[in-house]
């Protein structure tokens, strides 16, 4: 069964005329056709009991066309209302259907104030984000190979960093050669910014590569991914410039120990929060819990953060296909921060990683 | 007056009690305090009389405060109840506030419900964006002048691409080169996927930067940018390698009557969609009115693309300080593409452009 159909297949259960999608990833995901049209309205029309349609930017049209998508495609010019060509493409494809569900977590206000004035009969009070979710939860085995291959590619740009390390380089320099080194090989995205953080500023989990320098007996943590074939990696690793004190080896031991632990116990059978509170346990007891304000970890596909979300209150129960990062972090401002990072996908006793790069504390004497 | 005081008055004047603003970027500008929290939740809360705060998360709290803002920021963690805490805050700063203004074009379904569910005696039925865009869209001196070193910047982004040209060189490397280059410069954001498309591949106006390599005797366009200090630039610039035929060269020299008619009568008075006339007719009285089938600019600042739209139906009055694209295009399939684009801001007697890159025909002979 395709996943329109196995969406059709939803909508009858649930209920439902029609499905509204607008989150660009998701029509990736059912159609094979991903693009981020920014601004723009784009959405995929799928019916319980009608042929679905595409509508996009005219500028996307052909492209739509040369994926393999074999039904319709409808485009607009920008001096176009939306609105009223998707009312008219509805109205030939399933007549009027009342019942739709929409993307409740994508679709904004003004949005879907925009289909109730041309679809005033229609109703648009069912939310298919969970639906969505549980189908994207469970990688095949395509996609598990995707996600290996882009993987592969974020330990070449750990390596790459590595190699890079320079006493007075700036953390900038450091990202910014890593990521030609990549491009080189026409991989042309990353997941996200490229993290290289060093020393103290580490401490700052979310702040950003900065010119400040590489300098001697410090910890320098990298977190990085790039995307491949629409799949993306994530990875994690501190390493050490010159000579480490007792605090800094502490706490990467301790963020090193929280980490390997819960990759161990990651298999089926166990929920999300009860492997976020194992990591948790191990960093609470050395006394730095405090200093572990994320969650464990966040879902990977073709997004970098997508479900499951493994925090406390999540009671989702891990099964085979479930891919997500187990990232424990300790940062202690004024200090140094670590983080040690593998997404994995659960197997049927355990689970896998897609980054190999060691996790034993590295040290460059530079 | 602060901006967040202009937003208070403009409250007060439409009769609300408080505004939920949830777009980052429009947190940035009224706040300084820019962050993509991603799909967390973060706000900024302002009340017609009440002390506005921030809510982030946990994670970004001290970044907030480290940005000038001196209200009050708050934060909370993955597993806690973001709205529950956000109703907390919103009752300790100004009681029971009923009518509401949102962001309808930011703003998603589920977020607004998640408000409603622990707000239920509000009313969240006025719409802000008009508001907010009404504020954005006219740039001060300050704003201008980030602009301005954003342009420079792309100059530098074409220079380096056009030293980069290599016949047998694909897009990519091209690409990957001229971006390297920037972030030597320590500019590490462009303001969207660097656009490098050689041939025929031009004619694809939202393609993406190949493998494809360069060839003799066809046009390559660039359209490219960078964000410094929070501001975005956005040029196109098509250049020939080798010799080009008749035909490359009349849609080159069409296009680039179009840019520079445009770019010669946009000032205070003219509207934006007549604006786009002027452009599109140079086009269409050369024959190549089907070719061209985009709007002719999309408004630039801290968002690469925000308002005006210059375009059909648009009947805003462009004035001094509005800063937008001027960008014609032209793209026959399996022939060539063709884009001039630079963008400009309204002054007091026509406009200024932010890129100064020759926009006579460059040939190389590589």
């Amino acid at each position: 069964m395709s996943k329109i159909e196995q969406l059709q297949t939803s909508l009858i259960k649930q209920g439902l005329d029609a499905a509204y999608i607008s989150d660009p990833m998701t029509i990736g995901y059912l159609t094979g056709f991903y693009e981020d049209p920014i601004e723009r309205v784009m959405a995929l029309l799928v019916f319980a009991d009608a042929e679905p349609f595409l509508f996009t930017p005219a500028l996307e049209v052909e492209a739509a066309k040369g994926t393999g998508w074999d039904q319709p495609v409808y485009g607009y010019l920008d001096h176009e209302n939306p609105y009223e060509l998707i009312a008219k493409h509805v109205n030939e494809h399933a007549g009027a259907p009342i019942n739709w569900g929409i993307e409740e977590s994508h679709l904004t206000v003004e949005r879907l104030l925009g289909l109730k004035r041309v679809l005033p009969n229609a109703k648009f009070s069912s939310n298919l984000t969970p639906t969505i979710e549980q189908m994207r939860l469970i990688k095949s085995a395509d996609e598990i190979a995707k996600l290996n291959e882009a993987g592969k590619w974020a330990d070449f740009m750990l390596e790459e960093g590595f190699n890079n390390l320079q006493l007075g380089r700036s953390e900038q320099e450091v990202a910014a050669n890593l990521e030609y080194a990549l491009k080189q090989h026409g991989i042309m995205h990353t997941s996200f910014d490229t993290l290289v953080q060093a020393g103290a500023h580490a401490a700052e989990p979310h702040g950003a590569t900065s010119q400040n320098p590489i300098e001697n007996n410090e910890l320098v943590l990298f977190d990085l991914g790039c995307v491949v074939d629409g799949y993306c990696s994530d990875v994690s690793r501190t390493v050490a410039v010159g000579e480490l004190n007792a605090k800094q080896r502490d706490i990467y031991q301790v963020c090193l120990e929280a980490q390997l632990t819960a990759q161990e116990v990651a298999k089926p059978g166990v929920t999300a929060e009860e492997l976020d509170a194992i990591a948790r346990k191990v960093i609470t007891k050395a006394g730095y819990g405090e200093y572990f304000i994320h969650r464990l970890g966040h879902g990977l596909g073709m997004s970098d953060h997508e479900f499951p979300s493994i925090m406390e209150g999540n009671l989702l129960v891990l099964q085979p296909g479930m891919c997500f990062s187990i990232e424990p972090g300790i940062y202690i401002p004024g200090v140094a921060g670590v983080r040690i990072e593998d997404c994995v996908h659960i197997t049927e006793h355990g689970c896998e990683p897609f980054t190999h790069t060691s996790k034993e504390l590295k040290t460059f004497n530079l």
